[in-house]
């Protein structure tokens, strides 16, 4: 496959397919391409994506259940071992084969299912205590919907998704071109 | 208000702020930094959130509760006025005040109710015709949950959230640490 082939593909230009390659090793072969399949096992090992990751979810809200559901998640590697909430109503019921946990037994069921990315879903005013409840139990990593930057140390990435800057990322375009 | 202020604030450094604000204007005065309120109105103008959107959902399954009934879009004044969806059971039945629309009537309800962004809260095989639709109908941006790259014509600015990268970029974060 050439890199226009892989820029058409991706809506970019072969330039930029082959720069940004460059900074993770040497792939193609000059005036022959790259040999899509290696390409592909090799993007993936770099990506993390050859294996699968333990993943919690904290918050059994609306977010919590639109994401639990989300089909791509499971399709791609993530696995959901636990679900947890502060709501009493909620604890011990069920979504599919995840019984909703307390937070007072986070750390232990953290720890117990090798747990090792944690999605927060709840509140921003109790997003910082359970992040750091999380890095303190050994979670590798934290995908954050709570509209509040994270402080956690510095080997602990957060990526963060907050729907509202998405929507005024928008805003700010269309006003820029009107 | 100093750089360095608004640095702390935003969790980044000084030079930084004063450079991203050097894009849209002169607006702090050297020694004596930043007069807060002027800015604060000058970037929501900018930003074009000094104003309200009309804003129309289409697909009514989790992820478009889910964003419906997140509060802070409201109260960034992101209106929803129209609540669009394929499937005969849901057309008819409310969500808080607004009844879900079939897709038949879309560009006549995008057109009648104003609507300026629409958000995209349903699988990609269907994603792109949508997405079309409302380009047609007049719509200034698109907010795109489906995982597709949706093709549209330049003048109309498209945000995606793909959920499943956002895990991706963990991944791979913690991958190159380990």
């Amino acid at each position: 496959m050439s890199s226009e082939e892989l820029a058409a593909w991706g809506q970019t230009t072969a330039a930029q397919v082959r720069k940004d390659l460059s900074h993770f090793g040497s792939f193609g072969k000059r005036g022959l391409g790259y040999q899509a399949g290696e390409l592909r096992e090799s993007l993936r090992t770099l990506l993390g994506i050859d294996r699968s990751w333990k993943v919690a979810l904290v918050g059994a809200g609306r977010i919590g259940l639109a994401l639990y559901e989300y089909p791509a998640f499971r399709s791609r590697g993530y696995d959901c071992v636990a679900i947890f909430d502060s709501d009493p109503s909620k604890i011990g019921t069920a979504w599919g084969d995840q019984s909703i946990c307390a937070l007072e037994v986070f750390e232990e069921v953290i720890k117990e299912r090798d747990v090792e990315l944690v999605i927060l879903a709840i509140p921003a005013d109790s997003a910082q205590e359970v992040a750091s409840r999380a890095v303190e139990a050994g979670v590798n990593g934290i995908l954050n919907f709570a509209p509040i930057r994270l402080n956690v140390p510095p080997e602990v990435p957060v990526e963060d998704v907050n729907l509202v800057i998405e929507l005024e990322a928008l805003s700010f375009q269309i006003t820029q071109r009107t």
